[in-house]
C-alpha cells in the first residue's frame, strides 16, 4: 500500500516535490510522511470509484473550505497534473464563492493565481 | 436570471421542496430566497464549465468541510438527482475522512445514510 | 464585576433564562457560569465603547460564522431585547450570506425564524 | 492492525457501541468502518508515546474546537473509560472557553452534561 | 447593479485598491470580480436597512471568526473609511476575544495594528 | 489575579516574549493584554485540576484544530517549557492528522518544525 501510495503521490503532486518531502523528513515527521503516503495516497487515491480529475475537483472545494492555503497551492498544481484546465479551476472557485463566502473565494483565487500566473505572463 | 435559477434549483433539489421553500417564505426571508435563486442557482449553476455531476461532487466535499448537516442532507438528495450513485457518494465521504478528519466523515456518513437508507431496507 | 455582568446578562438574555441557567448549575458547570458572567457579561458587555444594539449586530454575524445554532438562537432573542427589529436581523443575515456563504445563511435564517415566527402567525 | 484497532476502539468507546456500529454497517459504510478501525484506532491509538488519559484530554479539546457534538459525546464517554474524572473534563472545557470562545464552551458543557448527568441526579 | 456596486466598493475599500483589482483581473478572475461587485457590493451594500458603520462592525467580527486575515486587513481600512474610530475597532476585537477565543483575537489585533499603526508612530 | 497570570504567562511563553508584548502595547491593545493575562493566564492556567504538561497537550490539539499558526508556534515553545519532548509533540500532531485531517496536520508539522528544527541541525 505504501508503494501504491508513493506512486500516486508522485504522479499527482510531482516527483520532485514528493521526493524532497520524504528525503527531507527526520525523526520528527517521517512517521507522518509514511502514514500520509499509505492512507491518503494509498488507501484513498488508489480507489477506483472516482477519476483523478473528480478527486481534484473535490479537493479544491474542500481545501478552500478548510482554509488551508499551503495545501491548496499544492493541490492546484495537482489539479493541473490531473488534467484540470485553468477554466475548470475557475469554475470550482466560483462555486466556493457561493458556498464558502466571498473571503474564502478571494483567498483561493489569489492562491490559485500564484500557481497559474497571469494571462499576460503567458 | 431568476427564472434560470429557479429551473436549476427545482431540477437539482426537487420541485416540491423548492416550491414549498418559496411558497412558505414571508417578509423575513423572501428576499433571501430570491437572492439565493438568482445568485447561487442562476449565476453559478447555470454556468457550463462543469457538469451537474461534478458540481455535486464538489458540494458534498465542501459542505462536509463546512459542517452544515442540513444543507448536506439536501445536497445528498441533489446528488442523486444529478446522477451520482450511492457508491460515488461513498467515495467522496472517504475522501472527506482523509482531508477533513474522522469526526467530519462520521457526521457526513450518518447524514447521507438518513437519505440513502440501509442496504437491507431496500 | 460579577454583579455588573449578571445585570447585563439578565437584561440582554432575559431574567428567566439566566436565573434558570445559574440555578440549574451544579459542581460541573457552576465555575463556568461564574466566569462567563464575569468575563463575557461583566468585562465586555459593560464597556461603553459600543451600544448594545451594535454588540448584538456583531454577535449575530459572528455566531453565524462560528456555526453555533444554540447560541445564535439565544442571541436573536437578545437582539430583540437590545432593540433590533426583525428587519435589522434580516439585514445581518443577508450579509452573512455573502461573507460566510449560502449554507451558513440558510441555517441562520432557519434558526432566527424559530424565534421570530412567521409573518402570518402574528 | 485491524485487530489492534478493534481492541482499542472497544476498550475506549465501549464494546456494545462498537459492535453495534460494525454490525450495523452495510455496503455504504463498511469500508469506512474498516478504515477508521485500522487508521484511527490501530495506527494512532496503538502508539505508546502518550497515555490514553492524555489522548482523551487532547480529543476533548480538539473535538470541541472542531464543533462536532456527536463525536464529542462519544469521546466524553471514552474519556470516562480512560480514567478521566468529571473534574478533569470540566478543566478541559474551561480551557475551551478561553481558546475556542464562549459559544464553543457552552455547547461542550451542554453535551458533556448529557453524558455526565446532574450532581443531584446521582 | 454593477455600477451601484462599483461605487460602494470604491467608497468603502478605496478607489485605488479597487481600480487596481479590476484593472489587474484577467480571464481567470474577471468574472469573479464582476460577480463580487454586483452581488456583494451591489445587492447587499446598497441596501438601506443598516448603516455602513454597522455593516463594518459586523464584518470585522464575522471575518475574524472566519479566520481570513487578508480580508480582515482590507475591512479594517474599510471600517476607517466608514467612520469607525480606532477605539470602535478595539471594542469589536475585545468582543471577538470572548466569542471566538483568544487566538482569534490575537491574530485580529495584530492584523488591525498593521493598518492602524502604533500610538507612538502617530 | 493579574500578577498570578503574569507569572504563569512568563513561565510558559518565556519572560522575554511576554515582557516585550506588554511593553510594546499601546492604547489600542493594552486592555486586551490585560484581559488575556488576567482571564487566560490567571483564571485558567492557575487552576490546579490539570498539570501544565496536560494543558499544553490540549492546546496543541485545540490550536491546530482552530487553524491559528501564529499561536501554535508560540504554544509549541510553551510546550517545551512545560516539559513536553519533541516526541510528545509528534504524538499530538499524529492525532491531529486523524481528527482534523491531513491538511491541518501538514500545517502543524511545518509550524512545529520551525520551532524544533531538523534532526540534522542539532
Amino acid at each position: 500500500m505504501y508503494d501504491a501510495g508513493l506512486k500516486n503521490r508522485r504522479e499527482v503532486l510531482g516527483a520532485d516535490y514528493v521526493d524532497n518531502s520524504i528525503g527531507n523528513a527526520d525523526s520528527f515527521n517521517s512517521e507522518f510522511q509514511e502514514l500520509v503516503t499509505r492512507y491518503c495516497w494509498g488507501e484513498v487515491w488508489s480507489r477506483e470509484g472516482l477519476t483523478r480529475r473528480e478527486r481534484s475537483l473535490i479537493n479544491l472545494g474542500m481545501i478552500s473550505a478548510l482554509n488551508r492555503p499551503h495545501e491548496l497551492k499544492l493541490h492546484v498544481k495537482g489539479a493541473l497534473n490531473n488534467g484540470l484546465t485553468r477554466d475548470d479551476i475557475k469554475e470550482v472557485l466560483l462555486q466556493v464563492m457561493i458556498y464558502c463566502g466571498v473571503p474564502a473565494a478571494v483567498d483561493s483565487f489569489r492562491v490559485a493565481r500564484e500557481v497559474l500566473g497571469h494571462d499576460n505572463d503567458r
